[in-house]
């Protein structure tokens, strides 16, 4: 492990949380301008955003409004759910996924979080929906070329296998991502989906070699989960997640961007948004920065 | 692919058919009695079998009622949850375990079903979680031998990986099972949990290989998920999984054995016992039976 991620000073403790980000869902109550209100006061420079609020918004306004309180986009969230058979369903999606390549560029991000989606309604072939990803992907890159932006595939949870994302592990988001250029296709890692996984150390190892981990995402896993297993991430510490583990295996392959702290919870979002960030924050020291 | 799974002649299909075995949980409506005589009108001759109703019946009575009824215990389920930390817990989880061994040997069948155990409360230790499981077999282990009962270490889906089961993978459940002699150490191939995985294909041609398919068990996945994530469950054919595909990997592995049939959904428990047997072996039959 490398000696960087024990933050035991305080310049290493500053250096740490000036890579800490805020993903706009975890505090979903929050207007795009309360965001960037609330982040500021706060002392967070990074925010990663999702496309509906940010077109809701207006996609130029927002990239002003950003930039004009000297926030960072760490990420967009997100393009992908590219496995329709059907070609005019694919050849929308491809259309939505080069307008999301714009929107990120235009943010002022180079990272597009890419959700694969589901299997079609009725089909079981788990293995043509991972291929029609990879074909998307040859699409998609010289989009993202020209625009400056970088693909990056995030394997969600199996338990989204059928209905969500066919990636289910960083194993295979990297078998997808290596087919392309490391500056174009990167991959996500983010603990509540990779945390259940023996060998996810080694392929956080080789993503690191790779220079492939384009972002690493934050949230705890607590149980039960709810039904539709969709909103039930807990705050960091409240769950069975080893967060600091995991900074350490992205700190040891040499990752040194954003950490963003993802949390879906409908909990968080009946709460004041400050507080919910200030507990955020809280939390990332408590759990992730402090040496163990 | 051996051509032994397309079951094309009629001779193979009752050959199939006849390792067709029926998992108590399947129709938890049915007290033991009504199990044994619906398995019988229906022409079923293997049951997979709990320990809690088996208890409340009598587990000598319950030998003697399939015993006379001819019908076959397929699998007992389950021991396990043997991951806790704290030695009075630890030891009454293993007096617990040599219990069920004996409960197996007693029913007739050389199969016990493990489900692991999750993370202690409190714990976010997987791998720890993981080499108490293994000390656990090896205190097993002679037991088994004893008794001449197999463990059959079942991986769960990652879902559960928290609360229930620390062994996610079939790879995971391999490398414990093979530390021991693969008469007393197998693992179980259960569709629900293991379809998701792209290496499922290679880890079953592993376990075919080293002998270690314990028992094989169909159930579909379908969402969305309900709270809790354990009662959900689909019907053979309701769901995203390729249940032919698996069978056709298993068969290739060179297994033999039943081939056990074990839903967890609270709609099929409020219909008559009958009825459900009578859909899933027609599902059986459809979905899993005939050629392509």
């Amino acid at each position: 492990m490398s000696s960087s991620s024990l933050a035991s000073t305080q310049a290493e403790r500053d250096a740490l949380f000036s890579r800490f980000s805020l993903n706009q869902q975890t505090v979903k109550q929050w207007s795009l301008p309360a965001l960037v209100a609330g982040c500021t006061q706060a002392g967070v420079r990074g925010v990663g955003l999702w496309r509906a609020p940010v077109q809701e918004y207006g996609v130029a306004a927002a990239a002003r409004l950003v930039r004009d309180a000297g926030v960072t986009v760490t990420s967009l969230c997100r393009g992908g759910f590219f496995t329709a058979i059907d070609p005019k369903e694919r050849a929308e999606a491809l259309a939505d996924n080069r307008t999301a390549i714009e929107e990120a560029a235009t943010l002022g991000t180079d990272t597009l979080v890419l959700v694969s989606g589901g299997l079609p309604p009725g089909s079981r072939d788990l293995h043509g929906a991972r291929e029609r990803v990879a074909d998307a992907l040859g699409e998609l890159v010289p989009h993202a070329a020209d625009a400056g932006v970088r693909l990056a595939i995030e394997p969600l949870h199996p338990m989204y296998a059928a209905d969500r994302c066919v990636v289910s592990t960083l194993a295979q988001a990297l078998a997808l991502a290596e087919r392309f250029p490391a500056e174009r296709v990167g991959v996500v890692v983010d603990t509540y989906h990779l945390w259940w996984d023996d060998t996810v150390g080694s392929q956080i190892g080789r993503a690191g070699a790779g220079g492939r981990i384009a972002a690493f995402q934050l949230a705890d896993w607590v149980t039960p989960l709810p039904a539709g297993v969709l909103l039930g991430r807990g705050q960091l510490g409240d769950g069975a997640i080893d967060l600091r583990w995991f900074l350490e295996q992205v700190d040891a392959a040499g990752y040194r961007g954003p950490v963003e702290v993802e949390i879906f919870n409908p909990v968080l979002w009946e709460r004041p948004g400050a507080e919910v960030l200030a507990e955020v924050v809280e939390r990332f020291t408590t759990h992730v920065m402090h040496t163990r």
